[in-house]
């Protein structure tokens, strides 16, 4: 369900590797030839080429991206480039690193917890402590406030059991624990942030489903029904990135284009990091949910190779 | 510092492959042949070899092992031909799976959060999710009581940094911390349990050296004066696996042989996991604590092929 193509007969890295030195070379070409080689390359591919460049021409690709390149297609492209693993370490890197950390910063975070693989995670950790001399949960737990803090942690230091098993009673007995710790407005209690960090995501799926059956309201609204604070804010995110993760990645979207001006960082971050995970069940979800596609978004707010990287992206 | 010798020259996997065979079918050669073999060959050798038997003869070379050996022995060889991630997953799984868990039962999974690389606790979380239908930290966050649970799921889930990098304003405010909620008797809040769990170990060495200059004891004794449950030993426990590990496992294997009886599965525990790794400080170690040595106490309370096997990992 990724929307990236790749042409049917992919180029050897070797091949890829010398037309886009060439554009880097031959004036007024490099957007062009950036778009076409790299659009249509999946992550491994990407690496590959990566890793030829580096051997053809003794330097570094992102590096000379970063030369040839600007604004926000630049930003884009080279998150494009990186290996994902890496890429989620810089941008959780970058949220931790913000003076003032709103949930808009931290929304990335709960992203690569909660709506990415077991395995993904755990790569993000391994890459994050290699390239930032720290723990990515010890950036957490000292530069997150406390009661977001708590649940972050906990669901960055998951490693979810990743296949299809669900325990009905379990899924019972939890929704009771997690509406018991709503009503009593007690959402970061350990036993809410054990559920959301230990269970797999079937077995969540099915507590929420069970939550709803039982209580009325889906689990989401009732938290909603807590307070407007920031942490019902980030459960919220947190259920959603479980629950529905295409859902909250067309919220994203519309929120980055929606009203005057855009916000190209989270615009970026959602359709680089989907394109080869879900992105075709995002357009999907945009389109009911807003009535309207998301291409025509993206196209209307933006301008440029910005816009044509994105696109290629989007619909290949 | 391990204590295994492997031969200069190591003879290749499918002549080690085809001396087992040999044992396995010579009457009377099988015990002999599996120590001199699989005795004298690191992880990553006995790795190659589990691989090329099962080439060369279509069958496991563990599930001939269980076949062929019995008792102590045949569990102490199980263990050391297994890789040492998938050990320790099946360690702390038939820990988890006790009826009555005991800090006893308890004390391999603080072992291996807190006395091994969080390389190896990643791939011990790992191969756990893969074989046993759902994630380590899953299997504790229902199956042991609180407040161990609290603390133990903090622990597992750790990634910690692996370089020497210490903070000492932090070591100065996190002692004090700690001190804090020894003194009000609060052992498992919170930010006892994200120090201990997201820190360095450097780091946490240079706390604990902290706390007892700033405040007259070593801080497992202060824990000790908070009382006598599970959680005090635990606790007590986590910190000296983080401190000074090889103090542990010395402990460990002398409770194991003092007094009448042997406890096997504690004394194969610490010598298969840690002959590899600090077997050479364990023995220095227990010389200071007890004045006699270590391989003496494992000569004396241990008899046939499974003595001759641990001696063979303690000495060489």
């Amino acid at each position: 369900m990724a929307t990236l193509r790749v042409p049917e007969e992919v180029p050897a890295p070797t091949r890829d590797s010398e037309r886009l030195r060439k554009a880097f070379q031959e004036w007024g070409t490099v957007e062009e030839g950036v778009i076409c080689v790299l659009g249509h390359r999946n992550a491994n591919q990407r690496r590959k080429i990566r890793e030829t460049y580096q051997q053809l021409y003794n330097e570094s690709l992102i590096g000379r991206l970063h030369y040839e390149l600007s604004g926000d297609f630049r930003n884009a492209v080279i998150l494009w480039t990186m290996d994902p693993h890496k890429r989620d370490a810089k941008l959780a890197n970058e949220a931790l690193k913000k003076k003032k950390k709103s949930v808009h910063h931290l929304q990335v975070i709960v992203e690569i917890a909660c709506a990415s693989s077991p395995h993904h995670l755990m790569a993000v950790r391994q890459a994050y402590s290699s390239f930032f001399d720290c723990s990515l949960e010890e950036d957490i737990a000292y530069n997150v406030p406390l009661p977001l803090r708590k649940l972050l942690l906990g669901l960055v230091s998951s490693y979810r059991y990743d296949r299809e098993l669900v325990d009905a009673n379990a899924a019972d007995s939890e929704a009771a624990v997690l509406h018991d710790a709503i009503k009593k407005k007690q959402l970061v209690q350990d036993s809410v942030v054990w559920i959301l960090s230990t269970r797999n995501t079937f077995q969540l799926k099915a507590t929420f489903e069970c939550y709803k059956q039982k209580y009325g309201n889906p689990i989401d609204q009732d938290i909603k029904n807590c307070g407007t604070t920031d942490l019902e804010s980030i459960l919220i995110m947190v259920i959603c990135c479980i629950d529905t993760p295409e859902k909250h990645f067309a919220e994203v979207i519309r929120k980055s284009v929606f009203g005057l001006g855009t916000d190209e960082d989270s615009l970026t971050r959602a359709i680089v990091t989907r394109a080869e995970i879900d992105m075709m069940k995002i357009r999907r979800e945009y389109f009911n949910m807003y009535k309207t596609s998301l291409e025509s978004a993206v196209i209307d707010d933006t301008s440029g190779d910005y816009k044509k990287f994105l696109v290629t992206l989007l619909v290949g």
